[in-house]
Formats: structure tokens, C-alpha cells, sequence
């Protein structure tokens, strides 16, 4: 049985637990849109939501189509899955056999292991440096014979900084395992690398229409990958695994991208703000997220403090690779991020 | 790699390949809800449509609660997922280890051999009864100590019939393996066997959304099982397997059940209409389609004559244990059982 993922807390239980009107929580927590979502997705779903009676059309032809065109690949080189959780956990299947190895750097996105191990795989894990980079030559020294899979996310979740190309480069060309490239935040960085996928065939993207879409509820994610490993995919993913309105919705936000940049920008605004104002140590992020370090409080006590005034964040004490004093900080919209200072401002002249 | 599940034709795929108007096409090939969804569906997903942005809520805890009240169970032994298609892919990776058998009464639905595959477990298939009954003798003689599951459709897909009470009991007395029970189009019949699972700890129990409730395209199904199996599913299951607006689609749809009645009373009118009129040797049938020998024609050429003239239905070859005269017919409304009378008697006139 693999290890259960612990995703962010709801605003429907912490309302319950806190007694707190859910209407005025403000959700930090779970690297959502702060936004909502794209209205061009509203509007598809309430065009076609008369489908819903409908299997969706097997192969997903025209919602690959549109993502080609959105990222600049062939669309046989695409694939799409219910989240890229699924797609991820659906291809893991295929590649892992009993006791192979997938090699995951962390701190990051605890779902890579659970994945792993529900394919009866074994996780090896290696450590980013002390200011989370990825660390090449540690990752060859840990690939054996058993390695499989090798995952990478960038911008990293839950730590914000992306890969540069040299290092990916550097990457793919020391190994013949399946590198995983999971950019999910990649639209708030500044270049995604999915044109490598051109020149590795031993590199997968994985993206999301979850965080800058704001997605997230609809279950939609796709891959870049080789065309041998795609149709491989495709005879083993369920045929109706992306429900219809992910897929009318999916193509809609790609047809106007301006709900893309409205919210890109938001997020580029909003992090400068905390970062210059949070009362806590930060770094450097290219998601739409801020990772810091409360010490010498722990993280459970800061973010147990701003849950009970209505501000849900994320207490990373669940990441494998990070401290007691490592928090996941949502950008969130100029008044919520306003009022996320103010209780932490609080928090800080009271408690220290 | 296992084999590919064959889903019916889509209208989109027929209005392409045979230059016919969309609109004008009927489909009667997949067992969808030929009144449309549930307008109690349309109406939840207008109203959650913001919250499309959000995560689900972890548990679904809200979905499971209207579904034991559904169905008078306790919320602890449901589960839910992404369909019953992916509900049982996912359990399967936790029941079956390689080389473990799965028996499946054949003809029924074709995606148990490729999920079991999936899985990589052996399917080993016992034919039903010439009037596809299922023999429980021939299955008890089929079972070995490899023997992890046993999988009966009821209604089964696609000859319509039932199992009954005694011949379920018998089953589950005569193994310890796991019984699925397919009730996906249980609704259209006398009577659920879902209180069994009351008694027997090896039953499971799968249901769907996408027939009666009419959200296929939603992606929407569950089971009943015993405790200790529903708190393994919960934790192999991806966390957000369920979009949002499932969730918020079937809640509605159980609070209501009048589409339901005006579902089963149209199907039940229609198919009764459609085994007195067509021309085809018919079986008896519990579901909302009626399955039929076309011989001395083939299946191909019924259905290729049909879908010529916009009909999309079922030609059975490609389930294992059919003919290759086999085919099945979903119960459409009124007028497009009537179209399709009219079509297959000039078909029957000008081919004999």
C-alpha cells in the first residue's frame, strides 16, 4: 500500500473545524487561482453543458489539437489524463515493474512517491543543495541498473525555483531513464523547456490547466512526450478518463489566452509585494507560490495561527526533505495578500 | 500491454466519416440517457461554477452520504471514482499481483479483460448459458487458488438479462474470491442485489451515474464493498480522481429522483415498443437496450446500413463470446425508436 498524499486543507473543513464562515476564508493553501477560473471556461461549459449525457469522443482529437498549438508540438507527442496526477499514475503502470527505481529530488510534490510506490516501484531519493537546486552529479550517483524514472519539478513545488536549460541538458544526456519534467506552475516562470522534448526522447513534460487556468476542480492535465511512449499511453489510459466539460473547457481557455496573462500578472505583482513585506524568510520563486522559513517558529504553529483568522496556507511539514519551519504561501489576489501581512505582521509582534 | 477496449461510435466520428449533419444523427450505439442528463445536473453545475478554480474536497464525503441514502448503505462502505471504469482499474492494481486470475462471464462489458490485464492478472473466461445465464457451476469449476476475482454484469452488458437472488447467493457461497457485481444499469430493472453486500464480505457492488442519471460524460461512478476494502481503495484512489462538478451534479441528481422515474418509464415503454416491432430475433431484457441476433445478416452490415442513414447501434463483434451477427440497441425516445423501426424494416425489405 503506498504512502497517502496529504493535500492542502479545504475551506469546507476548516469552516467545520473552526467554526469560520467559509465564504470569508481565504484560501493560501493549495496554489489554486486566485482568480478563479478562466471565464472562458465557464462560458464553454455552460455552451455545451447539455454533453454531459455524452461519453466523451474517444482520442481526445481536438482538445490535443489545441494544446499543440498552445505549446508549439505535434500533437501526436501529446497526451492527456483526469489531472496530471492520473496521467502520471496511469504511465507509471506501464514503465515501473516490480522494484524498479524512480529517483525524486527534494524537497517536492509528495505525489511522485506515492506513484511510485502504488506501481510497486522503490523511491530513491536524492536532496537538492541548501538553496534547492538540483543537483546533477548526485542524481547519477544514485542511478543503477533499477532506474526507471527520474522526476524533476519546475518551478519545484514546493520551493519555487525552476531548473535552468544547462542543467536539464546536463540531465538527460547522463541517463537512459525517463526524465519527468513536471511543469505545473510553469506559465508564472519565465520559459518552459518543453521544446527539449524535441531533442530527449527520454524526457516527459507534464502540465496543467489546475493553476494558471484555475482548472483545478475540472481535472485536466496533459504531457509532452515521445510518439512510441504516447501510443503506449493511449492504449492504457481509460478511454473516457477526461470528463466532457474538462475537455470543451480545456479548449476554450486555449482559444483567449488573455485570462493567462491577466492572471500571470497578478501573480508576477503579488509575490514582489510579499516578498519585500512578508515578516519571514523567503526565496526566490517562479510559481505562483512563496516558500519560507518561519523559524524559530514551526510551521505548524504559524499556520495553525492564520487558520483560525481565516487564512489557509500550506504547512510543508509533510514534504519529505523539508523542516518543521517550512511553509507554502499562495499568492493570492492584492487584498488577500494584504490581509495575510496584517495577521502575520500580528502574529510576529505578538509571539516573538 | 493489454487490449484495447472498443467504446462505441461517436456522433462526431459518424458526422465526419459519412458527411451526415450532427444534429440529424441518432445515437443508439453507447446506452446513453436518450432524455439528456438530469436537469437537476445543469442546474448544480451552473450554480458551483465558480468553484471549478477549487481543489475537491478531499474524502468526498458530502457525494457519499446521498449515495448511502440512495441506496441504504452505509457511507463507510462506498467509494467513489472517476467513473466505475477507473473505480475498478484502480482497485484492481491492489487485488490482483501478476499472474492472478479474474474469470468473466462471458459475452458481457469488455473493459473487465482490459482492466485485468491492466493489472497484469490473467482473465480466464466461462461462457454463459446459450440463453446467457450465468452457469454457476461452470464458474465454481473455473476457479483456482489463483482466483482473485469473479465478475458478473446485472443487468449484463450486452445481453440485457439479470442475475437472480439465488444464483448470486449460490456464487458467493461457492468462493471466497471477490464477487464484482456490475450494477450499471440496475435502475432499469425489477430489483438492485446491493443488500447482499450486508452479508457477503466478498461482494462488491459498482454503479454508475452515467446511465439512469444521464452524466456520462461527466464521469461518475461508485461501489458498495466491505469496510476494510473501501479503506484500501481510499487510500490508493488519487486524491482528486472526482471532479467538482461530478460531485456537485450527483448530489443533486439523488435529492430528486423524478428524471430518474421519467428515465425508467421511458425505457421500460420503449423497449417493450421496440421487442414487439423489430424485426430482429430480440432477448428479454433489464437495461435500456435490447439485444439482437441479425442473422442470417452480419452485425457489420446492420449497423453500417444504419449508420448510412444516421443510426448509430452496437455491432457486437468486438465482444468477446458475440457473433458475428450480434448486435445492441439502446432505447431511444419515442420518435427515434420509430425512425429506427423504419429504417431497419426497409433495410429487411430490400436486403432479404
Amino acid at each position: 500500500m503506498p504512502s497517502t498524499y496529504v493535500p492542502g486543507r479545504s475551506a469546507e473543513e476548516v469552516a467545520r473545524v473552526y467554526g469560520i464562515n467559509p465564504e470569508a476564508i481565504i484560501k493560501l493553501g493549495s496554489n489554486e487561482n486566485a482568480l478563479g477560473p478562466s471565464p472562458k471556461a465557464i462560458e464553454a461549459i455552460k455552451k455545451h453543458i447539455q454533453d454531459i449525457s455524452i461519453y466523451p469522443s474517444p482520442g481526445y482529437t481536438d482538445l490535443k489539437d489545441a494544446i499543440a498549438g498552445y505549446i508549439g508540438a505535434a500533437a501526436e507527442h501529446i497526451v492527456v489524463g483526469n489531472g496530471s496526477d492520473d496521467l502520471l499514475n496511469t504511465l507509471l503502470r506501464y514503465i515501473i515493474e516490480r522494484n524498479d527505481e524512480a529517483i525524486i529530488t527534494i524537497p517536492t510534490y509528495s505525489y511522485y512517491e506515492t506513484i511510485v510506490e502504488a506501481a510497486r516501484g522503490k523511491c530513491v531519493f536524492v536532496n537538492r543543495t541548501p538553496s534547492f537546486s538540483i543537483d546533477v552529479e548526485q542524481i547519477v550517483a544514485a542511478i543503477t541498473k533499477k532506474t526507471k524514472l527520474i522526476f524533476v519539478c519546475s518551478p519545484n513545488n514546493p520551493t519555487g525555483n525552476s531548473i535552468d536549460r544547462e542543467t536539464l541538458e546536463h540531465l538527460l544526456q547522463s541517463t537512459n531513464a525517463l526524465v519527468v519534467l513536471d511543469e505545473a506552475y510553469v506559465e508564472f516562470a519565465s520559459e518552459s523547456l518543453v521544446e527539449f522534448t524535441n531533442h530527449f526522447d527520454n524526457l516527459l513534460v507534464s502540465r496543467t490547466f489546475s493553476k494558471a487556468f484555475g482548472l483545478a476542480g475540472l481535472r485536466l492535465g496533459y504531457a509532452v512526450l515521445n510518439e512510441d511512449l504516447a501510443r503506449s499511453y493511449n492504449r492504457l489510459m481509460l478511454a473516457f478518463s477526461v470528463n466532457q466539460l474538462a475537455v470543451n473547457a480545456g479548449i476554450a481557455v486555449l482559444s483567449d489566452l488573455s485570462f493567462l496573462h491577466e492572471t500571470v500578472a497578478m501573480v508576477e505583482q503579488g509575490r514582489t509585494y510579499l516578498r519585500e513585506h512578508l515578516p519571514l524568510k523567503t526565496y526566490p520563486t517562479d510559481a505562483n507560490f512563496i516558500f519560507a522559513d518561519v523559524a524559530p517558529h514551526t510551521s505548524y504553529e504559524v499556520a495553525e495561527y492564520l487558520v483560525r483568522q481565516g487564512i489557509i496556507i500550506r504547512n510543508c511539514e509533510t514534504f519529505r526533505g523539508c523542516s518543521h519551519s517550512h511553509v507554502r504561501i499562495t499568492v493570492g489576489k492584492p487584498w488577500q495578500n494584504a490581509k495575510l501581512l496584517e495577521v502575520l505582521d500580528t502574529f510576529v509582534r505578538t509571539e516573538r
